[in-house]
């Protein structure tokens, strides 16, 4: 019997997470009973969004949550067939079987790489396109900051909103990440916040203001922002890194909001499912001919996920970070 | 020649701003000239708002500017006659001259005091309608609070959510506005934010969250209301008056705003001006069926509008604080 190994937390991580807070755990591995699938997981994703769920959320001694891309082994389950391709909430374990709830069928753009499906054209990249265009109502030509615009979402945002015609400012943590984006992406202005203050060199980037911060950081990215923000700009808040070890971080001039008339509005992705038909049509084609550009960092194998996330909150990954789990 | 009494800025406040801050002038009152009114000021109004105009905004050595109601003396102007009443922009002064622009006639309503078109059916009133219905999206039946409830906004705010069928819970600062709320307008739940932790009484005032947040404060009110949102919660920013002293208020928790996608959304009432006529009818209405209930704080004479804005600060007024400037 082949075993199937998981990742397990096993304590509660105080600031950032270290190794000893997880354990790579073996099981074996089950066939499929009536009604059920036996899943592999190809790649699973690393999102900073996992974060919080380790200070609350995740149980402790049991396998993580995250997405994960699988295929079906063997099937008692009407409706899959051995070797469809699932996307599964069920990351950080290598098999699984499965009722099919949580399940669907990723049928695969065959002139795309398959990994693309786990961002770009999957989850991070619809997060971004969502974020963008219907909460953050952008209108062509508007003046627009991303925050970690080197990450999996905000390289999208970005370049969705350089697609269309927006003066675009993005920030990143690493001097490779800021020439991508400058270089290659052709963002307007690029700002490393490590090296950089981030207040003065965003005032020195936004000569006409914001009107559209799409905000990953909250801190003192969100308060340099509120400091440019135009009137009736819009803040869609998708992710607040600030904070996430920390389990707080501070904003001292939310009182901008009211002179600007400013909106604030947090969101997941499952708020816009409505866009997600619209959104695969645009962004293949957007991928196809090289308009939106991607980077991904593929660690190998379930005993280095722990790591994996560890390095993707210390930013040591460039675009998409993934762990592949098997060929 | 008669003269006309003028509020002056003469130093910006450090922190609360003090008696010394500002001057009273006098001026020669001069005749309309061809095209132009004498306004004679009957009212002005005292409202938070006027405090970060103090820091910046507000020119030094020039009378104030704020809302007044008055009283047409002289007309060259064929927009205007001799008793006309007029709302306008130039408080803190007895008479003025004025080409016309931005003078709006008001027909009081016969059946209810005038002032009341100075805050309940005025601009105070229409705010608390506008940010609550239109950018709160109240919705018949929910979770309410209302900070300074006892305030000229929250006052109106939080009664509308009482006439929507909502659960209401309001904070003031003194214990006769607390009784004001309870025992006259029927709030569910009132809390003292000088006497209790608005933190510990928030959360049990609220056992089923929050769905609607109308924010005069900011600070550690919205960190306390963060704590309740329930999801797709609503906060509608009408001010922060928390941080117009000393010049910034802090909230640590604002990353609570993703995982409820709550939306916060500075205003300003001409945000929402499509529903004035609305309005108008409306709490007219509620006025005269004792609905809608209101308190008022009516200082005497023009040598006393600094004192009124500084008792103001201090929240020593009941509902809306006037100055009377004339019979």
């Amino acid at each position: 019997m082949p075993k199937s190994r998981e990742i397990h937390l096993i304590q509660r991580p105080s600031g950032a997470p270290k190794p000893e807070d997880f354990a790579l755990i073996e099981r074996d591995v089950v066939d499929a009973a009536d009604g059920e699938v036996l899943v592999q997981n190809l790649y699973m994703s690393v999102d900073p969004a996992m974060r919080p769920r380790l200070t609350a959320g995740q149980s402790l001694g049991e396998a993580m949550l995250g997405g994960a891309l699988g295929r079906i082994l063997q099937s008692k389950h009407d409706g899959f067939a051995v070797g469809d391709l699932v996307n599964n909430r069920l990351g950080f374990r290598e098999f699984f079987t499965s009722d099919g709830k949580g399940l669907s069928k990723l049928s695969p753009d065959p002139d795309l790489p398959l990994t693309v499906h786990m961002h770009a054209l999957g989850g991070t990249g619809f997060t971004a396109y969502g974020g963008l265009l219907h909460i953050g109502q952008l209108k062509d030509g508007e003046q627009v900051f991303v925050s970690t615009a080197g990450g999996a979402v905000g390289s999208v945002a970005a370049q969705i909103a350089k697609l269309k015609g927006c003066y675009v400012v993005g920030s990143t943590g690493a001097d490779d990440k800021a020439a991508w984006l400058r270089d290659e992406v052709g963002l307007d202005a690029v700002i490393n916040y490590k090296t950089q203050s981030i207040r003065d060199a965003l005032e020195e980037a936004t000569p006409k203001g914001l009107d559209v911060y799409f905000d990953n950081v909250g801190g003192d990215h969100l308060e340099a922002a509120l400091r440019r923000m135009n009137t009736l700009g819009r803040i869609p808040v998708c992710g607040f890194i600030s904070g996430y070890n920390s389990g707080h971080s501070s904003v001292s001039n939310l009182s901008n909001i009211i002179y600007s008339r400013v909106m604030l509005r947090g969101f997941v992705a499952p708020d816009f499912m409505h866009l997600y038909e619209d959104f695969q049509r645009d962004m293949a084609g957007w991928l196809k001919d090289g308009r939106v550009k991607y980077q991904e960092t593929i660690i190998n194998g379930i005993a280095a996920a722990p790591q994996a996330l560890i390095g993707l909150m210390a930013g040591q990954n460039s675009g998409k970070m993934l762990v592949k789990l098997s060929e």
